[in-house]
């Protein structure tokens, strides 16, 4: 049997919780699980679950190194130069293991919270990937007709929860989502990959052989200091493309896992707000928060007073000295703001 | 004829426009003028059209003297001690005047723009009070059934916009202030006021024998230093009342002038805001201020970004590292928000 080791991407930025979340304190270092810690940490603590602390590695951008280091002693923390979004960063990881093994994949920035269940199906599939030349992914039951997530549309069953992948499917229009969601063979993609890295990197060549060639051949020495070096020379001339695209709708091998454990991308205040204890009035309040006579609001003071007012599904928020109002249910458009004012402060 | 002096009542502190108003820097000194100025600032200024600077008295809290005299050079600026509301003021500031004297109240945190018409205004006012045993009060025409205003209802004319006072009004109730306005028989009560020192301190012994006995008997050695040290001994035992419920309800020799010049109290973010400049979709962006998809929104960001998403008719504030978010039409509960934020940080 391969040994097994975790990755972890921790390369985001998450715009979306502006002003909480910001270049230097991105989403996944925010204390947005349900225990306060973050996401990371919450990530890397269920990554122990099935994988000692040094078989766990998360790729992060260069300038976050330290901050994720911090968060996550004894694990190997890499830092990418440059963006390059999923492909490039899994197939960094892959130079970097060097040896067969196996390997899961997880987002460093998602929620779940059932632990237990989230151990048994990954043993579940690091079984397959060790026994089989499958691409194991997650997929999640719908709880509705997203369209910020991709589908999985399920094929033939393996048995159990495990099935072939009869298709990925991009972030769909509302009409097509609910269609899938009614017809119970879509579920979302949870971006929680499980895979032997010969199985990987074979289904990067036959699908992006120029981006397979660069890692194929990445010597770096062996030092992380080396495979640092060699990554500032290489990853900014790497296609940025995220794995589902480059790779796994391309593969003929891909299996799916229908996930027994919860799963959230958080990927905004209301989807983060749904996780949180509420206030008689369903109020979220955290931190120096108050709310006056206000139903359903989430309210976020971090460094200084947030107050709302005789407001209704509402996130007010004031941290890093910038504040926001935004309804919960246009809280995807926050990251219109902090493009906006980024772009400002750079100008 | 007398001299003429103007007195500026500026000892409020302005809990509406938290958080952008403080203890430190209310409602008076912020940059509420419609030309960028403060209330304070303008109010001094249109007392300029009228008496020279030597001429102004500006009583505020202790505390605030040294701002409110940086922002107004040239004045005298004298500081209470307490707060004991508009009538032991003035009779505080009659007995620094002394002498025979006719002298114009002004609160510090009103707006008026129609500096001509004020100054005709007061013109007649200060010829009403020099010639007759008259108290002058402005009254202001009604734009609606406000009931945060007093009203004073018209008795017989006195030629031109002169009236004699029937009553002086509190607040009323929403019913009562339709039905006054619709009658076109009631005004505002701006709080500006023209009189003789001694027309006022007759009226005030007839009706607060006993505040009008401190403040006559009020001996101090002529020096600033004197009357500060005299004021911090009598002004605490004094009642707190306005001069509205200590004297103008009672004198019999109460007139009113019917203003031709613009008056707002701006009590709240929402009246303030009537008096701004707006963009495309009804926003008023001050400082710092970002509107995505908003209508008819108040965004102030003072010391960092304010930011509204998708919202309507709201008041959106980041000031002295607090933030608040409140419906326009409720913008005058913000003062519990002010008060429950001050009564926890002196828990």
């Amino acid at each position: 049997m391969p040994e097994r080791f975790v990755l972890v991407l921790a390369g985001g930025r998450g715009e979306r919780f502006w002003p909480w979340s910001s270049h230097e304190r991105p989403k996944q270092l925010l204390p947005l699980a349900r225990d306060g810690r973050s996401l990371l940490a919450a990530t890397v603590e269920r990554a122990l679950r099935v994988v000692p602390r040094d078989h766990v590695l998360i790729m992060t951008a260069a300038d976050l190194v330290d901050a994720v280091a911090h968060e996550c002693p004894g694990t190997v923390v890499l830092g990418e130069p440059v963006a390059r979004n999923t492909a490039p960063a899994i197939a960094a990881a892959s130079a970097w293991f060097r040896d067969e093994l196996a390997f899961a994949v997880m987002p460093a920035d998602h929620a779940i919270d059932d632990v237990a269940a989230f151990t048994a199906d990954l043993e579940r599939a690091f079984r397959a990937a060790e026994t089989e030349p499958v691409l194991v992914t997650f997929g999640i039951r719908p709880r509705g007709a997203e369209t910020n997530f991709g589908y999985i549309r399920l094929g033939a069953s393996l048995g159990g929860p495990l099935h072939r992948v009869a298709a990925f499917k991009e972030k769909p229009a509302r009409s097509r989502a609910e269609a899938w969601v009614a017809a119970g063979d879509h579920l979302w993609n949870s971006g929680v990959f499980v895979w032997r890295r010969s199985v990987f990197m074979d289904a990067l060549a036959a699908a992006k052989p120029e981006l397979a060639r660069v890692f194929r051949t990445f010597s770096f020495g062996g030092s992380r200091e080396g495979f640092q070096q060699r990554l500032a020379e290489m990853l900014p001339g790497c296609e940025a493309i995220s794995v589902d695209y480059a790779v796994l709708e391309h593969a003929a091998n891909t299996v799916v896992i229908e996930a027994s454990f919860d799963w959230d991308d958080l990927g905004s205040w209301s989807a983060w707000a749904r996780r949180q204890a509420r206030d008689a009035r369903g109020n979220v309040l955290f931190g120096d928060a108050v709310a006056v006579d206000c139903d359903g609001c989430v309210v976020v003071g971090e460094g200084g007073t947030a107050a709302a007012v005789g407001l209704r599904d509402t996130v007010v928020v004031n941290a890093n000295g910038a504040a926001l109002a935004c309804p919960l249910e246009r809280s995807e458009q926050v990251r219109q703001v902090s493009e906006a004012v980024r772009a400002r402060s750079h100008a």
